[in-house]
């Protein structure tokens, strides 16, 4: 494993020099060898899934771990995409002049060497080599042990294409072993080779990276998100966006776990919003107000309040006013994302201010959580800690920089 | 100790939500508090310097520890030219819109808690707290046992000044005990309650703070920093900017440690350098071919190329062109600091994209490196780590961000 962070870290020294024209190239490349090999690919994830399917995984596992051809294409023009997204390395990210002349820039760097560690999916092979690749940065790539075989086929693809570029193949390396100590050796930076790391994966996964690693991490553990429908929210947008939010997608981290409704309209509000939810399949699991709406109401507990479902299940209570639905959020909230309705601009002002989470809306739905939606093109995943990167993890949070400095034979006094 | 992160971490909300106007305010009434306990605080101080005396501790050590009227006012100064710095928090530091109409913006928020560990100069007890605060940052302060009692009594009128201006005196903390285990306790994070470690002091301090921590660490391990005398230099330049960064001040981080002259104005530049540094006083450590240049200068060996003098001492080395000259500094250096003279702008260019320090410059004196000169108004240190803040750790670098967004009902399709 150090021999992997030693090559890692001399292959990021070469892609940080390389230019946006060889970084597309490789990518390109990555994608054509993608298709070429795809009957290599198919072969092995079909181990991979016969494997799995024999230790008795579950559909929805089965489901996230193969391929077929139409997926496969789909891997391949997720890495084209990434070549036509703008390079955020050498962006001028600040320039100011000094009092004795010295011109001072700051410019967007590579970070240098990530750690990507995930559990089934495959395609997060190529996408997290690609998006990493574009930002000037070597990977190291751990698959989770079920999709290794596939895993390791697309890692050999991305592996020619990187050659056929002319860059070193080692600038996106898969772990080349199941062994589970790989990832503890990760975790420890492998002996300052690796600069941060991404887990891809369930919360225990990501849970044990956090705790763990003697690196920065990118991650979040929950999205424990809000909708909070003020006093003077507008009951049809409070309706839409609520429904949304949470029964949009049910999985995904984005998704409103709790349903906040302010007592000053929950007279007119609450009854048709519960209606609503639990007439589209959602299970509503109240405070005694909420239970009050609705006699299909389940009552809530406290283990409610932190809960990420990931299901079509809602936490719902009625608070008295704005300071009590922000103290709400701030206390059982995951720091993730959570919205506000209401068509008064000082009390949405006050929520996007105090609200002390990576993304904070107001009159929009929590599912618009998603780099893509916000135009990063892509993502490598959301980060709810404070350091570096906070929210949509794309090609500019896998960049640093540093200070160019321009002068005429300036001396300090 | 974990009791001190958890009111670190509820009085860090309080001073996230503070206005720029409470925050000054409790700056100057800190200033005025230190200026009202002079007395106190200074025989604490005389306190420390005897025992310290008593413990055979070096005079260099005891002028850093040692304060006086005069030292003082200079404390409460610093911390009153903080409050007249900008507010970091609230900038607005990216805005977009989406095709949707989602108006995203990407607004400075505080980092959380900062943890501060440092050595005898009880100053940085007052500068340290003072920018966490302007920051929006709750600041955990670990003071050097020998001057335990001088930042405890500084410590008592920073709590005072927040007092006074409303502010939770858990805001900025001493850590209440000489106790070498509270170090170890800080490395943990204290329960996830410190997002960031800054350490100030000698060596082994940082070099421990590295080693340990299990949050992220602001810091710089060392200051090895290059001038390269390129081909097409203007010799009067060189020789000033060398002076300059070599002898300004020998024991500053950003001090020139190694000389590079390149192979093709070595009959002219090399010579003169050579000689210029040593009648300045300076021991010229050189390889075969500046030994050659004066018959004054000693044989270097591979432990002078990465060394950190801190001293009037430097390592010279002629090098064959840009490349080896890069070369050399992305092998031996330490990502600090690193300048070019050349009159050459394809060759200066090149060395600021390529060499991979925070602070890189053209022409000018590496003695640059530091956030005052940045026009940064105070720093709490220099970074060399490539995550979250790079180069001098100012006010901005104090802080992270989130994205704020402003729709009209959207819903995610």
């Amino acid at each position: 494993m150090l021999d992997l962070g030693r090559r890692a870290r001399a292959a990021a020294r070469a892609l940080a020099l390389a230019s946006t024209e060889t970084k597309n190239a490789a990518l390109l490349a990555i994608a054509a060898a993608i298709r070429e090999r795809a009957p290599a690919i198919l072969a092995a994830n079909a181990e991979d899934v016969a494997e799995a399917t024999a230790r008795g995984q579950t559909a929805a596992f089965l489901d996230r771990l193969a391929l077929d051809a139409r997926r496969l294409e789909a891997v391949a023009a997720a890495v084209e995409s990434i070549a036509g997204l703008p390079d955020p390395v050498g962006r001028s990210l600040a320039r100011f002049e000094r009092p004795n002349g010295l011109a001072i820039e700051r410019v967007a760097t590579p970070l240098g060497v990530v750690g990507v560690i995930f559990e089934s999916r495959p395609n997060v092979t190529a996408d997290a080599g690609a998006l990493c690749l574009k930002a000037g940065n070597a990977a190291i790539l751990r698959a989770g042990s079920d999709s290794f075989r596939t895993s390791s086929a697309l890692a050999a693809a991305m592996a020619e294409g990187l050659a056929r570029a002319g860059l070193p193949a080692d600038a996106i390396q898969l772990v080349p072993t199941r062994d589970r100590d790989a990832v503890g050796a990760m975790l420890t930076g492998l002996n300052g080779a690796i600069d941060v790391i991404v887990p891809r994966g369930g919360k225990s996964l990501v849970a044990r990276v956090q705790a763990d690693a003697r690196v920065p991490v990118f991650a979040h553990l929950e999205g424990v998100c809000h909708v909070y429908v003020h006093a003077d929210a507008d009951l049809a947008m409070a309706r839409e966006i609520v429904l949304n939010a949470k029964m949009r997608r049910t999985s995904v981290c984005g998704a409103a776990e709790t349903l906040l409704v302010d007592r000053a309209c929950a007279a007119t509000h609450l009854k048709p919003l519960v209606a609503m939810l639990i007439g589209a399949g959602c299970e509503v699991r109240g405070d005694a107000a909420v239970q009050g709406a609705d006699p299909r109401v389940v009552p809530a507990t406290t283990e409610d309040w932190p809960a990420e479902y990931g299901a079509p299940i809602i936490a719902a209570a009625v608070v008295d006013g704005l300071d009590a639905a922000i103290a709400h959020v701030e206390r059982w909230g995951s720091h993730h994302t959570d919205a506000i309705v209401t068509a008064n601009e000082a009390a949405a002002a006050r929520f996007l201010a105090e609200v002390d989470s990576a993304i904070v809306l107001h009159n929009a739905s929590t599912q618009f959580a998603d780099g893509g939606e916000f135009g990063f093109g892509a993502e490598i995943g959301i980060a709810t800690g404070r350091m570096h990167a906070r929210g949509p993890v794309g090609l500019e949070q896998l960049t640093s920089f540093n200070y160019r400095i321009r002068g005429t034979g300036q001396t300090r006094p």
